[in-house]
């Protein structure tokens, strides 16, 4: 069996979305990617979590999604992943959701406004939603397509995947990313807060305005890009694994 | 003591209700049909869920309600269970709770409209929920008259239970059902998902909107009927138990 | 040692407010009482519950709360505590919490309407609120009058304590009471949740209306009285137990 | 190893952030502080809770914030505990998080009304909000400033802070402090469940007013300062330690 680590690391990613809360019933997944490789490894579709094993995660083709190794049907969102990975080359993982506050805010058709700075502490920017789909793309292709929008909301929006790892899938719910499984993981755990937080906010003050370009800066800069100095140093990090 | 694997099933559906955190103290109940032997298992009445064993699963009569097997009295619900049975077909399995957020759209009397696709995964249409019931049926036959408001509400409305598997008693709390004691508790959970974050979105967003006819359909028929293609092929699944 | 036997079970009952998730820090107290013995068994103050023991547990005397039993000091609510059991001869447990959905009842100073059959099931009409204490009562027996204010407004209200085995305290929490100190945690229960579930249909539907008289008066007749129907006979729960 | 015995106590707390359900991710730290060596023990920035020992807590200097003992980066909130010490001689201890009905409050930029006896149990008054910070204070020093605010806050509403142990920083989230770590640690839990009754407070009643001075009063001293009564006498918790 190759790429044992990375279906590791793939069903450590899917039963955290669990043990975090973020999902009931099967209503969620993970994936991650071997560039190298150009294969992708994702959850099996509808597999309770709770005996999910490594050797159960599908690894596919990252260019045409064929399975190249494992016995089940991949996630039926495994079109979106893909779709995102090779549009988002910063991507080393992705995680999709139906988690309650942030599907709350994709039901409503708003982008989630960056009210605090634990939002801006992850996204660097409001977290968008997209359009909706058209009859035509619901009909042909259509987990392609929810991958499509997020793309397009992206690059009509002149948003940076890396600054803002999120998108809501209008009247659907959360996909976020990050730069392995287990950043895409956080980052799902991060935007489910964040977005709890702000339905609370609302409703003690319907008309709270978003933080200021500098604090959400500051924020976001302490801990992403060459200035972070949130966290540990890399180097220490590795000597206490 | 026959029906010995039906009693275990429904036993460990009731014990699901607690586990999925949709009952407190013993506000709700499980059920499972035989209907090649005319009999339905359900939970006995008022007893705690932390100490049900499959013996004590009380087994009555399709017909009339009699108790063929088992020392305690039925959950008093058990009217309304039977006649959703005789009623819906293909109905294997009954739950009711009064779990908080669907509980919550019962009393407002509100069906819970389609606001996005978790809630298209399981339920073809909006939630429905019963007229109130007059004095003379809470008089008379009144666990009975509570099923029948949900039969009549299917019938006037052109409903499929096997397309909306889940109706609200007004005032009161949801009924699901399924195929099976699992599959019905399957929807009980994923109603009250759907339910909680119907509540987020309006709390949003007062004015959403339901999804479009096109967006319902594909994600329902995603997961059923004869062109699902959500989860894994039944013959792979049944490889795996 | 005494009253071994109520103090277990009043330790329990403690224990079981936390279980229950209706107290945080040491947020409640539960009590029992022996009217034979004329002494009610409390919590003491301010212990956690963690590591509460039935020796723990206060007896105090039910006529004027001097210490009969125990090495601690009793719970500061213990003069509301006494009072309800000295006006409302049903009471065999009291229960005071803080819990978080009922507080917001009490903050808001506004009696829960009975809104649905859960509370119907508990409480034969609205949870009233009292009426606020004014400076003199603040200022001299404090705790005795926040009981007091209880029992005035049953008095006030004519309304049947049990019938209604809850009432808010305006501006501050829940008190509750049943037959033994289990039904009163039973009680305490319920009424977080019908508080929770109360607040998810104003949430819906802000002009929410109460259930009619025949709905209120068949669920709390099913439980409750001569009449009931609800749970297990008598007998037949002591034969398991 | 000098300062075993803080370290131990400030990575307790740090664990209890997490157990009372304060944190999510990484989003919070606590600290202890030792007046005599003039040291202060806190949490490594960015490291998991659960696998936290007492030998990771980092021990900087009170004045300037230099690391004394411990091989990890201190939290990048050290300035601004490092601040509140010295600014606030009653605190043994100090807490931060971005607990979600706490952080929403911050984020609303509104103070929390005493809207009844749990928040009056713990806080003297409204727990304040800061300022916004300016864009200069955002990028020179930020962490510092944020403490500055709260100081700057109790001093222009001449607050003090052993009454009120708590502030919100406006778009960010509560600090709070304490006679000792687990002090602070309590006062966070009290915080944050009074946050959330306040919350669930306006949605039943939207104009709910605070609570009388007297009776705010009243239950601060219950428990604090000279006159208390609520708890056991300190020589019986010590003789039970």
């Amino acid at each position: 069996m190759r790429y044992a680590e990375l279906r590791e690391r793939v069903c450590e990613a899917n039963r955290g979305l669990v043990e975090a809360g973020l999902v009931v019933l099967s209503f969620g997944n993970a994936s991650g990617i071997d560039r190298g490789g150009g294969i992708v490894a994702i959850k099996p579709s509808g597999v309770d979590y709770a005996t999910l094993r490594p050797e159960d995660i599908v690894v596919v083709a990252l260019e045409d999604g064929r399975v190249v190794e494992g016995d089940g049907r991949p996630s039926s969102d495994t079109p979106a992943h893909l779709l995102l990975y090779r549009s988002f080359p910063e991507a080393g993982g992705v995680v999709h959701t139906h988690s309650a506050h942030a599907a709350a805010w994709a039901q409503a058709r708003r982008e989630i406004p960056c009210l605090g700075t634990t939002h801006a502490d992850h996204f660097h920017g409001p977290v968008p939603v997209t359009r909706a789909l058209t009859s035509e793309e619901i009909a042909t292709d259509y987990e392609l397509n929810t991958g499509r929008v997020i793309v397009e909301r992206f690059a009509s929006g002149r948003i940076d995947p890396a600054e803002v790892p999120a998108c809501l899938d209008a009247s659907h719910g959360p996909f976020t990313w990050g730069a392995t499984p287990e950043e895409a993981l956080v980052n799902a755990i991060a935007l489910e807060q964040v977005a709890r937080i702000a339905i609370h906010t609302l409703a003690i003050r319907p008309d709270a305005e978003p933080i200021s370009e500098a604090l959400l800066d500051r924020h976001f800069r302490r801990k992403h890009g060459p200035g972070a100095y949130y966290g540990q140093p890399r180097s220490a990090r590795e000597g206490r694994a």
